[in-house]
C-alpha cells in the first residue's frame, strides 16, 4: 500500500529544444507532465512509496504518461483506462527576457475530463496511505471533476489520512470567482495548503499587507493546521531567487533563499509539495518548508516537469554544498 | 489568380525518428499533412499557382500549418482564422515489415471539422481557376464538411472549373455505406476520379474481376471524364512496385512500374493526384498518369508528406534516369 | 506476486545513430539491455505481471536501468542495490552487409557479475509465481553466477514454478567445453529449452543432420518438456526471413515464416522467449512457438532490445494483418 | 500590391549547435538570414503585406532561401532567378563571454553580389507601396549593387514612396572610406535612418559628445525627417540593456529599457526596423521607436535571423507583460 | 617519411541526415571527403604511414578538413596553408528508388583550386615514398592543377615512386574532350590505373564489346602495368551487387562480389583504391585486387567517405565471415 | 620531435545534453578528456608540436581517444596499445545553481591505471623537448602509475627538461595523505607548479593566511621556480569571474580578471597549463600567467574539454577584445 498518493491529470508535454518558438521548430521533446504527477514522482524520488491516480486513454500516448510516470517510480496501478475520449497534451515554450514562456494548453474532452463521482474505490486506494495531495487543477479541468476531487477528499478525512493541497489558479480553465467557490469547500477538508499570496488574493479575495497576514487569514478563514507560500524574485527567466515562508499556529517559518539557473521552471511548484509532504512524513513543518524549497530549487535546474534528484542530493544542499564539482 | 485550388483539412503531423514507436520516443519530427494540401504542394512543385482553402485555429499550431504550406510554395491567402476549436494533429510511426505503420488521429473539434456550407465565398475564390481538387476526407471529418464540399463542387461546375476527387477511404472517419452514399453524390459531381480498385469495392460496393472493369463500371455509373488508379504491389515496409493505369472512354492507359525505396508512404496518393493534375492541364490523359505515378514514386523517397521535388527531377525521371550520381 | 520471473544480468547500452561506426560518432543512444530483463519486458508487454531478479550499483546508471524495466512494467522491487561494483555497458554498432553488427561488452566487475549464491531469498521471490526464466548467459558473467543460478532453478523447482532456459552461449564469455558443463547441469533443471540447432551442436556437441534431430536428442539428455528452436535465413543485415520450429514428446510443430525488415535485432531471440512463456502460460505449445515468432518478428522491427508492442499488434500478426496503414 | 518592400542579399546561416565551435561540431542548424529579408520578416510578422526583392541561384540552396522568406509571411514573386552564380553562405558561432560571437562569410560571386542596375524593374514593383527599405551592406556586396541600390532609391523617391536605410557598417566588405562616400549618396536619397552613434563615427566621420548630437548631425547633413539610434549596453554574451533614442526637427524621442536574455543575437537590429516600419505605418515615431525596441529585444530571445513573434506578443510586451507563465 | 602519398582537393560536406532533401532540413551533417584523402584515409586506416597533400584555406573550415584527416589517422604536414580563397563545400541528398543521390558542389576559387606548379616541393615530399595516387579530379578542378599535376607525377617518376590514378571522371567538370586530352597525358605518367568501362569510353573514346577488352586497350594505349576495373550492378539506391576485374600482362584477375547495404556510397571508389594500393604493397595483383573490393564493400556501409574500418574487419571479410553479431 | 610532451590519462567523456540528468537522458554527447590530453591539446593549439604520451587499449574506444587528440593536433605517436583491459569512462553532468555538476568516473581497471615503471622508453621520447607536464592524477589513478611518474619526471630532470605538475588533487582518488606523500616527492622534481591555494591546503596541510602566503610557502618546501594559483569567484554555474595569480622568487604576477559565461568547465584548469607553457616556451611569467587565465577563459565557453581555440583568438582576448560581432 502506498504512503502518498494524488489524484489529477497528467498531459504530454511537447516543447521545442535550444529556446526555438513552435512555428519554427522542427522537433520537439515529449515529456509528461501534471501537478499531481509532478508532486508523486518528487515524492517517489524522495523514498516514498507513492501511487497516482488518473485516468487515461488506453492508447500509445496514454500508455506512454503511465511508462513515464512509472519509470520515475510512480505506481499507476490505481489508473483508469478508457478506450474513449484523448489525451491531454501541451505544447511548452521556453522563455528568455523579455520574452515569457508559453504555454499552448490541448487537453479539452481529455480522460480525465471526464471523470465523475464514484469511478473510483477511493476507501480501497486510501487504505494505509498516510497522505492525499491534489491541486486546483484537478477540480478545474472537467465538469464533475470538481465533485470528484470532493468525493475523494472526504473519503481521505474518513480515514484520517493527511490531505493537502497545492491551489494552483489557472486562468485558461475558469474565473476567480468560480475556482473561489469550489477551492474554498476542497480548502475546508484539507490539513495543508501551497499557495502563493497572488493566488490567495486571486481565489479568496484575501487581500493583506504581507505575506505572514495573507498566510494567517486563508488559515484561518479555513481551518488550516499551516499554510505555506513558495516566494520567487526576480524578473528575468534564466535566474530567480526563491525562498518560502509557513504560517502556522504557533508561528511563521522561514527557509534560506537560493540564486536558482532556471534550465526549466515548470513542476518546480509541485516539485515544493513533494519536498513539503516528504519533510512532514519524516520531521516537522520547519524540515518540511526546507525540503520543499530546496526541492523546487533543484527542479529549476532540471529539463521537464520532473524533478530527477535523489534524496542524497538534496540533503547535500541542505548541507550546504556549493557548485563545486565533486571530483 | 491561382490555377489550381484544394479544399481539405491539413493537420500537425509528429513522427518519431529511427523507426521507434510512439511509446519509447523522446522526440518527435513536427511536419505538416494534409490530403489536400499535400496535393497542393505537389502542383505548386510542379510551377503551378495553388491556392489551399482550410480553416484554421489562430495559434502557433495554426500558423505553423500555414507558414509550412507557404514554404512550400501554396497560397494559404484562402485560409479562414477562427480564435475557437483546436488544431487537428497526428501521430505517425513509421512501419518495417511485417510491423505496419501506425496513424493515431487526434483531429476532433478542429477548426476544420466545424466548417459549414457559407463560410466560404466560392464564386470569389474560384474565379478565373482551372482546376478544383478535393479528397473523400473532407466530406468526413466533420459534421457539416459533407455540404460544403457539395457546395463548393457545385460551384466549381457552375463556373467550368474542372473538378477532380481522390476517393481515399477511412475507415476511421465512417462506415462504407455512409461513404458511399455521401461520396456518391460528390463524384457525381467531379470530371476525374482517383482511387483504388479497393475503394471502389469498400465504398460502391463495385466488386470487378479486374482493375480495367473496376474503372469502367465506376465510371460509367457517375458520369466520369476518366477514372485513375494506383497500383501497388509488395508486402514489404521498404520496398513496393508502383504503376497506376487509367479508364477513359477511348480506352485504358497504363504506366511503366516503378521499384520504390520507401522512406515515407505518407502523401504518395496525393502526390499522384499532384502529377494527374499538372498532366491534365498541360499535356493530356497519358502524361497525367505518367506525372502522376513518377510524382507518387519521388514521394516514397522523401520524409514528410510534402513531395519536395522539381519538376525537372521528374521529367528526368520520366526520361529514364537511373540511380546514379550526377557529379 | 508476479507470475513470471527471470533472472540476469542488464546493460546500458550505448549505440551510435545512423549506422556510424563508434570511432565517427559523436552521439550515443541509450537504452536497456540484457537478455533476461528483455524476456521480462516481453512478458509484462502482453499483460502478465513479470519480475526482473538482478543486481545493481547504486548511482544513475543504475537506477537508469531500474527505471528503464519499470517504465516498460517490469517489477524491479527484487532487485538488490549495493554501492559497489560498476554497472555493466555495451556499445553497439547496426550492420549492414556486408559489415556485420558490432558488440562491445564492458561488463567486468559489474553488480551482478558479483552475485552470489545466498544473495537472494528465493523462496520468497517465487512464491506464487508460474514461471522462471534465465538464459546461459547469466551462468557464464561472474565466478559464482553459475553456482547463483543453479540455487536459483533449485529452488524453482521445489515450489513447482515451470522453467526455461535460453541457451544463449556467448563465446566471448566461456568456451563451449566450460559452457556445455555448466549449462548442461542447469538445462538438466529446466522444463523448456529455448535455443538454435548451432548452439545444441556448439554447447553439447551434438551434431546432428537435422534440426529435429538436434531438438529431439538434446530433449532426450536432458529430459525436456519441449525445445524450440528459431530459425533465421539470409545472409543482409536489413533483411531476414524468421521462423521456428518445436520439438515435444508428442512431434514436432512449426510456424509460418515471417520476411522481416530489420531496425534493430539484438533482442529478437528475447523476445521469442517473452511469446513463447505467453503463450504456455495462455494456451499450448503450438501457440507458444507463434507467439514466440510472431514477438521476435516484431521485436526486429523496434529500436532497442525492447518489444515495445501491445498484445493486440501481436494478436493482428498473428490474424494476417498486413503492412497497410490503418487509418 | 506590398505595402512594404526590401531590396537585399540573404544567405544559409549554418551555424553549430549549443555553442560548439565550428571546428569541433559535426552537424550544423540551417536558417537564412539577411539583413533586409529580417526586417521584411518582421513586417511581415506584423501584419503588413511584404515584399522582398533578391536575385537567387535557382538551385537547392536559393529555392531553400525563398522557402523561408515565405514560410515567415514574405512574398519572394518580386526575386529574380539565375542559373549562373552561387548562393551566399555564412556560418555562425554562438559566443559566450569572453569568447564573442563570430561570422565566417563565404558569400563572394553570389548572385546577389552580381546583380546591376536595370535588372529590376522598380517602377512596376513599388507600384502602390508605402515603404521601402535597404541597408549599408546592399550597395557594399558587388560591383555594381550601389549602382543598384541607388536606383532603386530614385524609382521610390520618385513615386512618393517612404525610403529608410539602416546604416549596418561591415568592415569585411569596405573601408570606411568606402562606404562614407557611396553610402553617404544613398542616405541623402532616405527619409529615415536608423544607426548607431559608432556607425556615424565610422562612416561619416561624425564624432559626436553624445548620441543626440551625433543623430542631429547626421540628420542635418543629409537631411533626414529622424534618425534611430538603438543602444545596447553589457559587455556579456548572454545578457544585454537594450533601448533607442531618436532625433527629429521636433526633439528628442527615448524608449524603456529591456534586460534581454539573449538566445541569438542576429537580425536584432533589422528587426527594430521592423517594428520602426510598422510604428510610422500604424502610429507616430514615438511608436515607431517602441515598437523597434521591442521588437529588438524579442528578437533576442529567439533561434534563427528572424524574429518569429506575434503581434500581439509585441503589445502584451509593451504594456507591461512581465516573465510569469501565462496558464 | 609516409610510404603513401596522394594529392587532391578535399571539401566540407554538408548532408541533410534521415534522407531529407537539401529544401526541407533544417541540420545538416558535416563530414569532409575528397577523392584522394578517402584514400588517404583508407590507406591508413590498414597500418601504413599516409601522407595528403593539399592546400587549405586558414580558416575554421580549412582547419576543419585538416583535423579529419588527422583524426582518421593522415599526416596534413605537408598541406600548404594560405589565408586567401575559399574552402570548397558540397551538399549530398542520400537517395532512394527511383531518386538518385544528389550532389550540389560549391568548389570554386577553393584554396585547391588555385594551386599552380612550383608551389610544391615534390622532390622532398617524395623522399622516401612508396606510392604516389591521384585521379582524374585534380587536373579538373584549377586552371593550373593539371600543370602541378603532372609536375608532381613526374617527380614521383623521377624517383622511382609507384603511380596510381584513378580516372574519376566528372562531367560537371569538363568535358570529355578535355578530359581525354588532360587525362591521356596524366595515365601515361603512371603505373596503375583503377577505373570503369564507362569512363574509358567516355574519356578516351574506347568502346570496348567488355571489360576485359576494354582494360586492355587502355593498358596497351598508356602502356600501364595494370588495369582494375571496379563492377557495379543493381538499380536500386540501397542495395548493389559489387565485385572487381583486373587487366595486367599476365592475364586477368576477378573477385568475389559482395551483395552490399547501402548506408553511404560516397568515397566507395577511392577506398577500393586504398585496399588496391595496400594490396599491391603487401602482397600481389590478385590480393590487391580482393583488398580494393572488401574495402569497397565496407565503405558502403559507413557514413561519410572516409572507410572506418580496421584491418582486422577487412581480413575478417576476405576470410568469409559472415553478418552474425559476434558476442 | 615534439617541443611539449604531457603524460596521463584519458578517457571517453558521456554527457547528456541540454543540462539533462543521466536517469532521464536518451543521448549522450561523445568527447575525449584527461588532464593531461587537455593540455597537450592546449598547447598544440598554440602552434607548438606537442606529444602526448599513455597507454590505451586497442578497440574502437581506445583508437576514437588517440583519434581525437590527432584530431586536436596532438601527436599519439608515443602511445602504448594493449589488447588488454579496459577503456576509462567519465559521464558528466552539467550544473545549474544550486544543482553542482556531476561527475561519475567509470575508470577502474584501464590500460593506463595499469601502466607500471619501465613501459615507457624516456630518454627516447624526451629527446629534444623543451618542457614535461603531469597532474597529480597520474600518480593516483594506478597501483603503480606513481612510480611510473617519478620515473618520467627523473628523466625529464635527467636531460634538463623543464617540468610542471598541476596538483590536481581527486578525493575519489587517494586521501589528503597519501597525495600529500607521494606528490611531495613529486613536485620536488619539478619546475613549476599549478594549483589552487585549497589544495595547498589540502594536499600539503599549508594553511596560510592568504594566497600569497600559501604560494610562497609551497615554493619554499619544494624548491620551485613557480607557483601559480587560479582563482575563481562566485556562486554560479553559468557565470563566473576568473584571475591568476604567481609567486616567483622575484614577487608576485596578478592578471586582469575575466567574466566568464560558462558553457563546459571542464579541462578550464587544464587549458590554464597549456597557456602557461606557451607563455613560459614564448616569453617570461608574466605572460605565461596571461596566457594561461585568457586561455582558461576562453576554454569555459567551449563544449568539451578541449580548448578549441587559435593563438589569434587569445591573443585578441589579450588584447582586449570585446564582445561584438566581428562582421
Amino acid at each position: 500500500m502506498p504512503d502518498v498518493i494524488t489524484f489529477g491529470e497528467a498531459m504530454v508535454r511537447l516543447a521545442p529544444p535550444s529556446h526555438r518558438r513552435l512555428e519554427q521548430t522542427r522537433t520537439l521533446d515529449i515529456t509528461v507532465g501534471g501537478a499531481e504527477l509532478d508532486t508523486a514522482v518528487g515524492v517517489a524520488r524522495l523514498g516514498h512509496s507513492c501511487s497516482w491516480v488518473s485516468r487515461l486513454t488506453d492508447n500509445a500516448l496514454g500508455r506512454l504518461i503511465a511508462n513515464h510516470a512509472r519509470e520515475a517510480g510512480v505506481s499507476t496501478e490505481a489508473c483508469l483506462w478508457t478506450p474513449d475520449d484523448r489525451v491531454g497534451l501541451y505544447f511548452y515554450e521556453f522563455g528568455a527576457a523579455p520574452r515569457p514562456p508559453g504555454v499552448l494548453y490541448d487537453r479539452k474532452d481529455s480522460a480525465f475530463a471526464n471523470v465523475r463521482p464514484g469511478m473510483f474505490d477511493w476507501p480501497r486506494l486510501l487504505a494505509g496511505a498516510k497522505w492525499f495531495h491534489i491541486t486546483g487543477i484537478t477540480p478545474a479541468v472537467g465538469a464533475k471533476t470538481a465533485d470528484a476531487t470532493r468525493e475523494a477528499l472526504e473519503a481521505a478525512r474518513a480515514v484520517g489520512v493527511a490531505t493537502s493541497i497545492d491551489l494552483n489558479y489557472r486562468a485558461k480553465l475558469w474565473t476567480p470567482a468560480e475556482a473561489g467557490k469550489c477551492l474554498g469547500e476542497l480548502v475546508a477538508l484539507c490539513d495543508y495548503l501551497i499557495t502563493t499570496r497572488e493566488d490567495i488574493a486571486n481565489v479568496f479575495g484575501i487581500e493583506a499587507p504581507d505575506h505572514e497576514t495573507a498566510a494567517a487569514r486563508v488559515a484561518e478563514r479555513f481551518g488550516l493546521k499551516s499554510v505555506a507560500l513558495t516566494l520567487r524574485e526576480g524578473s528575468l527567466g534564466w535566474r530567480n531567487t526563491l525562498s518560502a515562508m509557513l504560517w502556522h499556529p504557533g508561528g511563521i517559518l522561514r527557509t534560506r533563499s537560493y540564486e536558482v539557473e532556471i534550465v526549466d521552471r515548470l513542476g518546480a511548484g509541485d516539485s515544493f509539495a513533494a519536498g513539503f509532504i516528504h519533510g512532514v512524513l519524516t520531521h516537522d513543518l520547519q524540515k518540511a518548508l526546507d525540503w520543499g524549497v530546496a526541492m523546487s530549487a533543484l527542479k529549476h535546474t532540471i529539463p521537464s516537469d520532473f524533478a530527477w534528484v535523489t534524496r542524497e542530493e538534496v540533503e547535500a544542499l541542505l548541507g550546504g554544498a556549493g557548485m563545486r564539482v565533486d571530483r
